[in-house]
């Protein structure tokens, strides 16, 4: 399996590996966004969210968690953002499930997305389409 | 409890409401990065991710999984991405933990926060500070 963070995972590549659990695992992007940016994967190789149980997604969300806690009590930071690209389309940069994790401070310079607004009847239009799929 | 998100839940400020279970609600962010943009709420109001149970979180995170599935199929849309910020250091604006799901496409110019790197020896000290508070 030609997947780097596959190779991670069973340690054929090194890493600053944090956690480590049966279905996740959770170590340092290397080119981080701030100090102590973590990457927190799931063990099972899946490109995205489709390829994971509710049991697997479950089990990320609780590292968020975990890693988050730890990282503010050891850096001393005073929150987090954590975000996760899902597919091509969201310009996923590894084909493997993963969030980031990146430890914030006030003013530290990293915006929001902008944002615009929905005309008249549009959002009606757009939930109507979501919901027939739910 | 003068908590714009507690309002919504409670159908005391209209929303474009998608979904909802015992734990979690999930509605348009009114102002939206892209059509479709998606708040999931805690139905619990606490502010961050550390007033959550293992639970709570994890319900957020198997409707994230639920949703994206029904805007990619309902919007066409082929990826999204998620983002949570955790506290007002990671200018989270709402003081109610929620997920932003935002449908993606290619060349929709929504970039990552830029990255750097660690000098040497660096990357070790910051994940010997993290795993001593795990």
């Amino acid at each position: 399996m030609d997947c780097i963070f596959c190779k991670i995972i069973a340690g054929e590549i090194p890493s600053y590996k944090i956690y480590e659990d049966d279905k996740v695992v959770a170590f340092f992007d290397i080119l981080p966004i701030s100090h102590g940016h973590t990457i927190i994967a799931s063990k099972k190789h899946t490109r995205d969210i489709e390829g994971l149980s509710e049991e697997e997604i479950s089990a990320m969300a609780i590292v968020i968690k975990k890693i988050g806690k730890a990282i503010m009590e050891g850096l001393a930071v005073k929150g987090y953002s954590v975000f996760l690209d899902n597919k091509s389309a969201a310009n996923q940069h590894i084909s493997h499930t993963h969030f980031h994790l990146v430890p914030r401070a006030e003013g530290d310079g990293l915006e929001r997305w902008p944002q615009s607004g929905y005309e008249e009847g549009e959002a009606e239009h757009y939930l109507k389409k979501i919901k027939a799929k739910l």
